[in-house]
């Protein structure tokens, strides 16, 4: 007997209400970025597998789901968007002013190994700020950035924002002496360092020449002193958001395109555990154009699954949640058909509901009225019109209220619009 | 030299103004389905090769982005729907009650030759009734589709849906003996007649033992007695929508799975081109799976190409489309900074007017003023606050009236939501 056919691991099904809290995220991403000025953009989820080859940096590389497709070209599914903005940025950024305040929300593939958090499709909200080389348009993203969270129910007691300059390391490395060549490994152990074994760091570090002492010293001898930051810190006090950030030289991010100011929100409950994260990339656009445009930029992206996680771990953020997904149902009026010999007219009055706006949904076939109310019920419709004989009289009911009243056909209408007009009643929770 | 990156082909970029196309559709689209008391949902892109062998028919399987994952699973880029839909459905349909109505928004990817109208990445609508087999079901879902025809402003000389039912063809197949095999070939034959050198046709129709004229007499002789179709098209008048309908029994649809009702849309002007289609697929989902769960279903489906190309062929439509991206700027609001020693009280006021949901702008560095109101303007915005030396006053301007007002920046927030507030000028349209 043959398998049922399953979804491939680490793949997600969006069933309705899995897909309400998918609408609720990406209008919260919309909304924020659309109040900073960004607009949306897209690219394509298939792309020449050289787009990532070495300027994703070999983590990404080695998860891309590729191929050969079948004109013989390599092609890989995107495990990230800023390789396709750069391409898109460098063919056409002469049409735009800058700076280009762009935002994309789509889905990226990543071959990863199965772990909470880790899927092997997502989504992801990316924003953009291309054209600008100051602390100011890396202070609007890291401003961005806040204000998503806390557009989401997130509070400082929730979440902090880790802010630093892959630059201030370049000292360190031109006083230890590590080589360019180096340079990148030395950055990768950065990064890992807080969630890898001190042993480990240590091993790793000695390889190209330096140590974790002398790692840590540095650390703390620039978290006082953050010369690099001082602007981005001075622009986001200014807007009231200087207690969501905090100076960490530690945070330099894995990607290897990075080249200035880097940033990562945590989670404060869970510090190992990052929300989202980004930085400026002034050389990216450069090298996918083959040194032909110039164009530096600051961006940050934020998945769909911890983000999601994240939400159902905090109270005030689930709460906001619920509530919102309280208050969507499939419909606002219900058709209730008393009398089957009744259903032309009632199309009739559906069609013309519909027309109006209103979400209206009725039996395809015959069912009895209980059940129809019932069905009206789960549908969380405000208001139902019952038809029955006595057509073209109808009976309009508010389901809140429990009030109805007979009208004629001809003014159902204008009572149902009364109805959904009313302030909706708060959602019941527990 | 390295040579510079391009996208794939047949794949798109949807720059910002694209974007705001694209967008469109998917609100017209998402806005259609939520009237009828549909609900989206959504699969995974990639699913197992399995899903779509034999189910899709041999044109879509010969098309498919196919390759063996790092895994070693045989994996598809879905290239459509309704596979993943069945799947799900098969697995969870007792949690839902019936009919299912469903809509999903995504993107679907076939290795098509390059051509007018075909892409090889593209989005799709999708829309299915689960769980009913009336003849009512399929009347709400051509209805659906004529309203989301009518909603982008097409009207009934633009367009028609032409209705057909499969089992029409049972009784030819039998009075024929056309074998049981080759009854599929027989439907693909059918299906591609309209399109097809009438000795193509000829030929292949001589080769399963039947003729062109055969064929010919027997549509001819089924168009004025649609038995099958009468309930349909009865509830599609009730509803109003009679005159955008005719019955076509030449219409079999390309997929394999049609087994009842099926229709599409058409152009026309171009009597040849299909906007849209879908029907009745009683038996995918005890087909995969695997004779567990039968769930009759009907649905349609309509891609962003050709209904995008339509658009911009069909003034009416067109006009609307003009009409809503002359509405959509970047920003609302726009802060004009006359002296840069008073940017961190501009920062702090934006801040405020972004919270309130004010999409607000403003200049990252020194900007002459005369330009920062050329900026406003690029963005559409409809309000600008100039924030001077003698700040805490600020002006607030109506960039429509050209009126200005003088106020406290306490002020400010409440004369920009005034100005918001009045209905916005008519677009100019060439």
């Amino acid at each position: 007997m043959a398998k049922i056919i399953e979804k491939l691991k680490g793949f997600r099904d969006f069933y309705p209400d899995d897909c309400a809290v998918r609408n609720y995220l990406f209008e919260h991403w919309r909304g924020v970025a659309s109040r900073y000025g960004f607009v949306e953009y897209e690219g394509p989820i298939l792309e020449p597998t050289a787009l990532y080859e070495k300027k994703s940096g070999d983590e990404i590389s080695g998860q891309l789901f590729c191929f050969e497709d079948k004109g013989g070209r390599q092609v890989s599914m995107r495990p990230e968007l800023t390789p396709t903005l750069a391409r898109m940025a460098a063919a056409r950024q002469r049409d735009y002013k800058k700076p280009m305040k762009w935002f994309g929300i789509g889905r990226f593939f990543r071959y990863e190994k199965n772990q909470k958090g880790r899927l092997r499709e997502f989504y992801q909200f990316n924003c953009d700020l291309l054209g600008d080389e100051s602390a100011a348009a890396d202070a609007e993203l890291v401003a961005l950035a806040i204000d998503l969270m806390r557009d989401l129910g997130f509070g400082p007691e929730d979440f902090m924002v880790r802010l630093s300059d892959r630059r201030i390391w370049d000292d360190f490395i031109a006083q230890e002496g590590i080589s360019a060549d180096d340079a990148p490994t030395f950055l990768t152990i950065i990064d890992k360092m807080e969630r890898e074994k001190p042993e480990v760091s240590d091993d790793h570090l000695a390889k190209i020449g330096t140590s974790r002492a002398a790692v840590s010293a540095f650390i703390e001898s620039t978290a006082d002193n953050p010369l690099r930051l001082a602007s981005v810190i001075n622009d986001l006090e200014a807007r009231g958001l200087g207690d969501y950030v905090s100076i960490d030289p530690g945070i330099v991010r894995g990607l290897a395109y990075y080249t200035g100011t880097v940033f990562e929100i945590f989670d404060k409950r869970k510090s190992m555990r990052a929300i989202a994260g980004g930085g400026r990339y002034d050389g990216l656009v450069k090298l996918i154009s083959d040194g032909k445009v110039e164009l530096p930029s600051t961006g940050f992206a934020i998945g769909d699954v911890v983000i999601t996680d994240f939400i159902n771990e905090t109270r005030s953020a689930k709460q906001r949640l619920i509530e919102h997904l309280a208050s969507c149902g499939s419909c606002d009026a219900y058709v209730v058909l008393a009398s089957e010999g009744r259903r032309a007219d009632a199309l009739g009055l559906i069609q013309k509901l519909r027309t109006a706006g209103i979400r209206t949904d009725f039996p395809l076939g015959p069912v009895k009225v209980d059940k129809q109310f019932k069905a009206a019920e789960a549908a969380k419709a405000r208001a139902a019109i019952v038809i029955g004989d006595n057509f073209p009289q109808v009976t309009v009911k508010d389901l809140a209220s429990r009030e109805s009243v007979d009208l004629s056909d001809s003014q159902a209408l204008e009572a149902i619009q009364q109805i959904l007009s009313k302030p909706p009643q708060g959602p019941l929770i527990a």
